[in-house]
């Protein structure tokens, strides 16, 4: 028989007091990042499992935090999601996941249902559908973090990257290379989500601040971010009189789509069509060609998250609404830069 | 405001009694399935959601099934999980996820300890390396459905498609061709599951039914079944003196791993080595080349476990254990057929 694991278990380990430990466990703030990330190790090592229930039973607490993504099978979130729940059990919390197919109805049900609680004690929610009014019927009692397209009004923390810095990079890489005719994938000017707009609104800066104008024709609507998307918009602007030399893909899986729609086609990628994603998923680093992508730093959104949410749910009075920006940046690879060595 | 769905309203749309929305709903088998498909349709249709929390207090039940999965960023996952939640949500059950990086130990614990019954009826389990003594330790009131690798002893439910025929079947396709030099990825001769042993035992048998002996340096351990993985024992391969001509992986990932380095290395595929992949995931539908692959019905798949758990958490008396094959067919594609057209 293996004896259970303790917190002075992992004290030792870590080279801490139990107190370090119980504060990161528990979400605390008044820990350095070096001694947490020591305190995580150790946790992870000795596989450390907080005595979740007797704490719970004792708080009023059901121990579990759910995840809201819109889809399961994207890449970006269930990278994302593994981040998470890691993140949640070194603290000794179990994750719920529920997806929404992005049905705003269902994402409105899922904040507003007071009933609901009684399985979780929190929410970091991804919405694609969810509009002002139905954040605001919220339960307002429900601890909240949103991930991605929403700004906080205070009564929530919202963290994501910067996406019109972003996409204003990804442009201006494309436009660096020279490239005359840059096409975007993935725009939704009639979502309620912010997310597709922040990234033509950042297209259209890095047009601008080089005194261009992009083609009108060359933005192309998508109602999802996936592959197919990426695929059948490829094609839709390969048969224009003008078809582009680049594209801005809104995310990795609609930059491979399009580069398979190239490739079947005939056509050089980037020789004759640069293209850059946004995720920075495992596909395209192992893809042919490899994409150039922007990489935000998930580890950094998913621990940010649930610590924040850990934070409100310990708290009695709800701590200030926080607009946290997470780290990106520009990944170079062959989808633009072409292949160091080798020919196919 | 918009009222609230009732049984009835299912009823209705799909033009049968209340009392038979209510067996789907619940689970009952006494279900043809094209009542139970058309049912399900109404109810997806107009979002309907069973009244879990009145139900299960009723019965003392959380309304919750967990799943238990190694790892959440592997699309077979991801994608079979994306169908047992959309199942278990028309039915009115809520999806309580884990992972468990495959570990032994916290595989062992998942099934072991009662005290987390508060949360969950029930567990779909997916082990890595749980073996035979913990699957008999378990707490034998958890209703269980297995995935993928283990036979049933008669106290759970199995569900999973033939992998040793499948699998050979993958090897026949790849001899078919003619290739003389056929290499496996993921063999796992000291794992304690099974399907890794189980890929090989097909390997050999598809080889043996023709009178062949594979080439024992051509079968290539692998840690996990990822494209890191497959990236590097194809690059091992091809460093033999005498390199194959074919590869059977064992995954899709492990192919596009494979695929990935024998592009940038300027070899052809298939034309110098064909690749055969296992899982049918949406990658390898897109990738460059397309791949060629095992396609398990993982709606079958995850339907039937849905249902077999919810009639398992019903039921006073637990039901004799199923072993369920579900089926799987060969799906060709370039990697192994070439190009239809067109020029890279």
């Amino acid at each position: 028989m293996r004896r259970e694991v303790t917190l002075r278990d992992v004290a030792e380990l870590a080279g801490v007091s139990s107190r370090t430990v119980s504060n990161v466990v528990n979400g605390y703030a008044n820990v350095t990042d070096h001694t947490r990330e020591r305190v995580q190790r150790a946790v992870e090592q000795l596989g450390y499992r907080p005595n979740v229930l007797a704490r719970n039973l004792a708080q009023g607490r059901s121990g579990q935090i759910a995840v809201v993504v819109p889809y399961l099978d994207t890449p970006y979130f269930s990278e994302l999601l593994q981040s998470v729940i890691r993140a949640a059990r070194v603290r000794g919390y179990n994750v719920l996941i529920d997806q929404t197919d992005g049905d705003p109805e269902h994402e409105r049900a899922f904040i507003a249902h007071g009933s609901r609680r009684l399985l979780f004690d929190g929410v970091i929610f991804s919405p694609l559908g969810l509009d002002q009014q139905a954040l605001a019927d919220r339960d307002p009692t429900l601890p909240l973090v949103i991930l991605g397209e929403r700004s906080s009004d205070g009564s929530f923390d919202h963290i994501g990257i910067d996406d019109v810095a972003a996409s204003r990079q990804a442009t201006e890489h494309l436009l660096d290379l020279g490239r005359q005719r840059i096409a975007a994938i993935g725009d939704q000017p009639y979502a309620t989500g912010e997310a597709a707009q922040r990234r033509t609104r950042g297209f259209r800066e890095a047009h601008a601040a080089r005194g261009l104008t992009p083609r009108e024709d060359l933005i192309i609507s998508t109602p999802r971010f996936n592959r197919p998307d990426g695929a059948r918009a490829m094609a839709h602007l390969l048969d224009l009189p003008e078809p582009p030399d680049a594209v801005f893909c809104y995310s990795d899986l609609v930059a491979l789509g399009a580069i398979r729609t190239l490739v079947s086609r005939g056509l050089r990628v980037p020789e004759d069509v640069a293209v850059i994603g946004y995720d920075d998923i495992e596909d395209g680093r192992f893809s042919n060609p490899t994409v150039t992508t922007i990489s935000p730093d998930k580890e950094a959104i998913a621990t940010t998250a649930v610590e924040r949410l850990l934070l409100r749910i310990g708290s009695s009075t709800p701590p200030e609404g926080l607009e946290v920006r997470a780290p990106h940046r520009l990944i170079i690879r062959e989808s633009t830069a072409g292949r160091a060595t080798g020919t196919i």
